[in-house]
């Protein structure tokens, strides 16, 4: 199976616009609210953010808006509030799985400790609900309503998920298949990723016109993003597993020190034979600093050899061919602009890329 | 100085009226978004606010909505979301002071680990959201949205005022006077337990034509929030300190174990004669489980020979009085009901209390 190539200079391009503006309003914003003797909080909050990351989920909104016909304006606040809301997630992230590393440098935890990362966090969050207020201004009452719903229902969908990943690590659950996966994987990645991120650029761009159909456009983006939401995330894990280190930025095979259940992880426990599978799951439960990494490099190979990496490589790429099917036949209320033409390199970037 | 007596009847019926409006309202609410599988995470979220606490927040949104002529029912999803918010604060906030007991039991993450602790307290939060959006169907999107916009104020006032807190522990700053405590008390206490109630009660239950009033009544009801929140935060402190024990239901002299700064505590850094201090000091920066009872007796001995306790008394004293000036002439927008009548009395309740 191929890897689909994709328009790499429009990727570069769309994702680093975005990139750009998000740190101008992030700065803009939080600068408006600094209040004397507050700067202790406001550098932590901007901590993460400012560590460069990929961009994509205001990209996608700043996108989706614009192939409706609006303006990066209308988008700024909304794919702003997105991208905060990943970091904010990120910060508590890094406690729930201990991390040591992200982005190149020491998690906010390990900085400042527990108790000031868990009230970043927090604060993150609450950022996130001023500046989609602040869309009451720029996109009128009902469309800044109608944004504040589904941000509501990503943020609940995102706390599910994470719940049922954390209930599998307290209950040392590894008795799952695929459909287990792909529900909490739904939850916990696709709907801040990439539905949300798409459903809210929609709505903001959205003209006066559209309003009738819109809930029919929102329910066409929001089955996109599911497929692209996985292919996203398989890719993800994938890369954690075989990536090039350098290139990847973060700790190779980290996910198997974290005992993370991956589509690639579950195929590999469905599949082996028991005194393999017993083995593994010996490993797996340890706490992370008692994992012997000899034993963590013959799990790898046990799953290379099992067929668990290709496993998740055709199904990462089934995703993203069904997402590109699917975007040529549901997207059809979005004209065909460069950001139409973005979302659907997107669809293939997210599985040809190499961080 | 005398306790003034209050109204204990009227305070009973009122808290228990609320408290058990809120339960109904939680239980109804989780019972609709509970989805199969989902049962972990909605027993979590509800394991605190079932833990009977006081129920003072809700019950002063309902008496500052119906006092403003308001019902019960549109007061409800908003005195429910304060009611959850302060439950979420409490989770996080038990991870980040590392306390053992909550409301007579083992605190959330205690029974389930900091990282289930830390996701549930995410999800209390965004299921505020959720209850204060519902308030659109229940009193029209611009009641609604004037909610929102004051429970984003609320927010951002706790987590910089946790942000305070933290950063004195993380820096072990005792330095500090009254006024950089009464900073941080109107910040991290005062708007979530008396300001922001009151307001929002009072918006839920404004009529029609309140409305270009409405502003300057907000700014009046801040203000008197601010003086009976300092005076429920320094009555907690002192409870903290002296209470009797079994009728407190929490540990004597835990504030002593976990550093916290308060008004005694701060009176008596800035007081004690310097062999004293330093002692103090030596005790307070040393982790909770090394401290020794008998220095923590000492200390507390030392603040009641310092005045230390009288100095918290005299202040929380003042603060009530000046509040309940301030009630007779800042409140005259609000009629003369028992609604009015309950908020008075809370004035002298929070500070006679005995819990």
């Amino acid at each position: 199976m191929t890897t689909p190539d994709y328009d790499r200079a429009l990727i570069e391009q769309a994702l680093k616009t975005a990139r750009t503006r998000t740190e101008k309003a992030m700065t803009r914003f939080f600068d408006a609210r600094r209040e004397t003797g507050m700067d202790v909080l406001y550098d932590q909050i901007s901590d993460y953010p400012f560590r460069v990351g990929k961009g994509l989920r205001p990209a996608l909104v700043y996108a989706a808006c614009q192939g409706m016909g609006g303006t990066e304006a209308q988008a700024e606040n909304t794919a702003t509030a997105i991208e905060l809301f990943h970091n904010g997630a990120l910060v508590h992230d890094d406690i729930e799985d201990i991390s040591d590393f992200r982005r190149g440098d020491e998690t906010l935890f390990r900085r400042h400790g527990v108790p000031i990362a868990i009230n970043t966090g927090d604060a993150t969050f609450v950022f996130c609900l001023s500046l989609l207020l602040d869309n009451v201004e720029q996109l009128g009452v009902r469309k800044a309503m109608r944004i504040l719903k589904d941000f509501e229902r990503l943020s609940r969908e995102s706390v599910e998920g994470q719940a049922i990943e954390l209930d599998w690590i307290h209950n040392a659950r590894f008795d799952l298949d695929s459909e287990d996966y792909l529900r909490m994987a739904y939850k916990k990645t696709c709907w801040y990723t990439m539905i949300a991120p798409l459903r809210l650029g929609v709505v903001a761009g959205s003209g006066p016109s559209m309003v009738a159909d819109l809930e029919d456009a929102l329910i066409e983006v929001m089955e996109l993003g599911y497929l692209a939401g996985i292919g996203f995330q398989v890719q993800d894990d994938l890369l954690n597993l075989t990536a090039d280190e350098v290139l990847y930025g973060k700790e190779i095979s980290g996910d198997l020190y974290e005992g993370k259940r991956t589509i690639m992880l579950l195929h590999f426990l469905r599949t082996a034979p028991k005194r393999q599978r017993t083995r593994a799951i010996k490993l797996l439960t340890q706490p992370r600093a008692e994992k012997e990494p000899d034993e963590v490099r013959w799990l790898l190979q046990a799953m290379h050899e099992a067929g668990s990496i290709d496993h998740g490589r055709e199904l990462a790429q089934d995703f993203i061919t069904r997402a590109l099917t699917f975007e040529a036949e549901g997207l059809r209320f979005m004209a065909e602009t460069r950001h139409r033409q973005f979302l659907r390199e997107v669809l293939k970037y997210v599985i040809a890329r190499l961080k």
